[in-house]
């Protein structure tokens, strides 16, 4: 029997969810900066960062393991790196503020890069990416997360799941944008299989013994493995050394100390390169964006797939006709604001 | 049998190798760029990127698909993107122009790059990589090569082997670095088992049909596989997006375009982004080159490896004992000179 569904507006959606996240102690600052992130991620179909990740924030809202009132401040030397220190707040507000002044220094210098320091992160990076993109610039972002990878190798969780994303602006189309865990699977999905009581596949982890599992909680007690063998571990392990020892904040082992469990949102830094097409194409022969464009056409044409196609399908979907929520969501929504 | 080996001091490589290419028409800034790169990959043990590598560039020398007395020129606008025009030369003259105006860029704005036009690429990006964190600065380089590789999902070569390298500077050690394919295999691996007559794994390839192959020739005809899946392809089309689309420079499938064929060097661009971890890491607690060495001896001790460990092993025995060539490779350098 299917489950009778709610649907709402994204407008909706985003009242509530800031509703929730004042009530729980937030500045309206705070508030609407975090729930950007999370409507957008159920506004594009992706469950593992959506409304899924409320509890997640709440939780550590509750524990005190956020300041929920900081205002994040922005410091700029005029050199190409400019710093947001979110005072130990949600990463998005952060973002936000830094975003414009990275954008304009990229545009100035060519290249130009953004350090989050000290904030708890709970979000995907593809938002802040398609920010930059809407913006004109390529952008690369990575951070780590919490030691939950073992090195290619090895059998101890070490590294982050370390997300690494990167966008392309596209005129007139969603942009080029990729964002993916450096583990093969992202420690939500591991959550979300938990949560449903089915099993993992076989490659995605190993137990506290260094074993293949299955067993999504195992898994979760043991280690992930990162992506593409020890390539994927490379780039992981580079991901720790520039977003979290070169930007002096913690690294995916350290944030895991520093709260003793996965079950708040880790506080580290986040690191944003942002290119200008333009100028570094400056004086070159042809456009970038029209360039760009017979690469996407020869992917697309011999029937591959452009990263986050199945999100921009969704988003085109929700932005006409809503969101839809179970009731068991919906519930969860009520019960945050109770 | 075993077979004869020769034994050659690194200097004595090096001047070998500098005669064959001045024989061969470069200029002596060409022909020592040139020449230490593939002394570099020997003394190291990398075979796929050592004297190997000297019959390719001849091979491009002689079918005038390479300027051999070009002089590289840079151009700097005081931004964060340095340039140097190669003029169709190699890359390593390029490279090694204009690595102290990026470093002294890097270390004023924090993080600066490099672009290189306009050359003929055959090395690896490693020894470029070394230079700059022998100089302190952590940095990233990748550049497309030859259409040769299918996204995920499709069937064609489309994407190049398109490497990636990055190292971080660890003071009176061997430096982090990584430099790969985001092919499965390097398209090198694939041509040392078709002259070995030496099967390939099933899944670095696909033939002409788009069905799996072994066969190193059927590979070399068809396409190769990215590493991890999706992740990779996407990291490769970033890769021919930022240092082929975004530089003005040839992607992959244009240098295949360019040439009509696999067999010469590559004529294309390349990307280099450097850091500096003092820059970035000032003001904020703990020293990142102590910081980093606790994470690699976290990595090394639970029994995983880092990257390169092999090639500085041997580096270090070649650099004391000198580098064995077989009576084969001795061969084909002396008739290099003929």
């Amino acid at each position: 029997m299917a489950q009778e569904t709610s649907t709402l507006s994204i407008s909706e959606l985003s009242d509530l969810v800031v509703k929730i996240f004042e009530n729980a102690g937030l500045s309206g600052q705070q508030a609407s900066a975090t729930a950007d992130v999370i409507v957008a991620g159920e506004r594009d179909g992706c469950k593992s960062h959506g409304i899924y990740r409320i509890e997640g924030c709440l939780r550590t809202i509750a524990a005190g393991k956020v300041e929920p009132k900081a205002k994040p401040e922005l410091t700029d030397d005029g050199s190409a790196i400019l710093r947001v220190d979110a005072k130990g707040a949600f990463s998005p507000a952060a973002f936000k503020l830094g975003a414009p002044a990275l954008a304009e220094r990229a545009r100035q210098l060519g290249v130009a890069s953004l350090v989050i320091n000290s904030c708890t992160h709970f979000s995907a990076l593809w938002p802040e990416i398609e920010t930059l993109t809407d913006m004109g610039l390529a952008a690369l972002a990575i951070c780590p997360s919490y030691a939950s990878v073992a090195p290619y190798g090895g059998k101890e969780p070490l590294l982050g799941t370390n997300p690494i994303a990167f966008g392309w602006p596209r005129p007139s189309k969603h942009p080029y944008v990729f964002d993916f865990a450096t583990s093969i699977a992202a420690r939500g999905e591991i959550e979300l299989h938990r949560r449903a009581g089915t099993q993992i596949p076989e490659d995605w982890a190993v137990d506290v013994d260094g074993e293949p599992t299955t067993d999504p909680e195992k898994a979760l007690a043991g280690a992930m493995m990162p992506f593409g063998a020890h390539k994927g571990s490379a780039i992981s392990t580079m991901i720790e050394l520039l977003s979290g020892v070169m930007i002096g904040d913690m690294t995916s082992p350290e944030a895991l100390e520093n709260l003793g469990n996965t079950t708040l949102s880790p506080h580290h830094g986040e690191l944003i390169i942002a290119f200008s097409p333009e100028k570094f194409a400056a004086g070159r022969p042809g456009n970038p964006f029209v360039r760009a464009e017979v690469l996407f056409d020869a992917i697309l044409g011999q029937g591959a797939r452009l990263p986050s196609q199945r999100r921009f399908a969704m988003r085109d979907q929700t932005m006409r006709d809503g969101v839809q929520l179970t009731s068991d969501e919906m519930q969860s929504l009520q019960s945050f604001l109770a």
